[in-house]
């Protein structure tokens, strides 16, 4: 009996992880505009109505929780910092905390950018999940300096931030990194290079 | 005769800065989704059809030529540039060639700002924008340095650049810039402080 919502947890779990992997799945092979929610139902094997427990529409399933995702652990790791430490290296510790190498998170965002890049209509939902984070980071940078959110230097560090995990992203997909690079690796040498003053080299 | 194309052109200019002018007007008053292209065409006293001469889509008239006024621009600036140039210096001088200041101009953007904080849903236009100069610049950058366009290079200073324009349009749109900074000073400080590292202040 004391196992029952530990199980329940994890067999939710497994239902929105299968229904994004179907949504992807179908996006790729047949195009997001010709995918229906009642396909990605029926591909995943679950009810139209269990689908709506999980996600509120097609576009939500395309991005799943990665903005709030990724939101949860960039406050965690924020939060894990000493008070009295620049933003800018609790920026960079969260950062590294992110990471981005789990092979069936990889291959979740690989499938992601395939459909960005094929059908640019969905870019917008791509860079709202940006938006957002940038917005978590400027709330840090601006709570830990005691400046308003709309400030320069809080909202620079945020750019900062995430403008170099989007360069670290768009080299990771192009291919375009160094031999046995991860995409961690990546995003770490995007915000060192970023913030060293961009030295040619 | 010799002052027809001129005037033709003027005419041509006059007419789509009304269309953009009462298409802003009737977002801000009546909301997007309930402002029709009829209403935008009858605010601006022309047809539907002149409409369409210069708008492919209410989307199209919200942003304007935005995107492709600037992409111009830019590029115009960095081909201002002796080519032994670092790059980063003439992304310096291509934003400081852009001159955001003049007054018409900041009237549309802050028009523009003011819609999307109220209708999130158009955010995703607003990004759309970003990415099409963060590609021009990129494209820049990579020529420049004899690399491809999805190096980490070249899409740093691409994210550097326009990551820098959005955190000061933040700024500026939050009326939190210095007392007397214009929308240029505040690019300008903004791209300073992103490539100096970040130090705080």
């Amino acid at each position: 009996m004391t196992t029952e919502p530990g199980r329940r947890e994890r067999r939710k779990r497994e239902t929105r992880v299968a229904l994004e992997n179907a949504a992807l799945r179908l996006f790729a092979e047949r195009g997001y505009e010709q995918t229906t929610v009642e396909d990605i139902a029926e591909a995943a094997d679950v009810a139209v109505r269990t689908f709506f427990r999980y996600f509120s529409s097609k576009q939500h399933v395309l991005f799943g929780d990665v903005g709030h995702d990724i939101a949860v652990r960039l406050r965690a790791g924020f939060e894990a910092r000493p008070a009295d430490e620049p933003a800018i290296e609790a920026v960079r510790h969260a950062l590294e905390a992110l990471r981005l190498n789990d092979e069936e998170q990889q291959r979740q965002i690989g499938a992601r950018l395939d459909l960005m890049a094929r059908q640019p209509a969905l870019l917008g939902s791509y860079y709202a999940v940006f938006a957002e984070l940038t917005d978590v980071v400027a709330e840090y940078a601006a709570r830990h300096g005691g400046q308003d959110v709309d400030d320069l230097y809080p909202q620079l560090v945020a750019v900062a931030a995430m403008g170099s995990v989007q360069a670290a992203l768009s080299v990771w997909h192009a291919g375009r990194g160094a031999a046995g690079q991860t995409l961690d690796d990546l995003c770490r040498e995007s915000f060192e290079t970023l913030i060293s003053g961009l030295a040619p080299r």
